[in-house]
């Protein structure tokens, strides 16, 4: 499995704003191959911003590459220009692989 | 839920030791109350270090907490100062509560 991560500097002025854009946006991912599952996650709040990350979770990397070339993703981005900046340089992007899983009871 | 995640910079000669630390431990978070999914990842490498990061998933803030003050937490953690240094700096935590979650239909 691999997971793609972006992490997010949202300035304290925007944090609303920044979860509304999430949360209203149409979601298609469901219908991508080999997608997995999403999550937003709200971080620490630091001096001048509030730490958010998004977690993409595939089967493998080669899904999430042919993710990124497809048109789904070009929809999915697409007009993000348009708003008044809501975090703090750019979204940072790691890749990890995952290499141990320990499942609990529940 | 909530997600803690700790990020280790770890040296570029001691991936192997890294991994073998965390795959050899004894492991025993399944047994401790709130508890739902453990992850180590193994993320991108950069100069002089390979990005680590370890997920742990909890069902509230609350449990995560009361597990860092029990014997659990000091059992696991005890005798990691042994070692050679594997890591530069210190761990970088970070606590993460899920706004929204999305899953796949696989």
């Amino acid at each position: 499995m691999f997971i793609a991560m972006n992490r997010f500097k949202v300035r304290s002025d925007a944090e609303q704003d920044f979860e509304q854009v999430w949360l209203g946006r149409e979601v298609r991912l469901h219908e991508v191959p080999g997608f997995v599952s999403f999550e937003l996650l709200r971080g620490p709040r630091r001096e001048d911003h509030r730490l958010y990350a998004s977690h993409t979770v595939w089967q493998s990397e080669d899904h999430f590459v042919a993710w990124t070339k497809s048109e789904a993703f070009r929809a999915a981005h697409g007009g993000a220009g348009g708003a008044k900046p809501l975090y703090l340089g750019h979204p940072e992007f790691e890749g990890f692989e995952v290499i141990q899983a320990i499942a609990g009871k529940t």
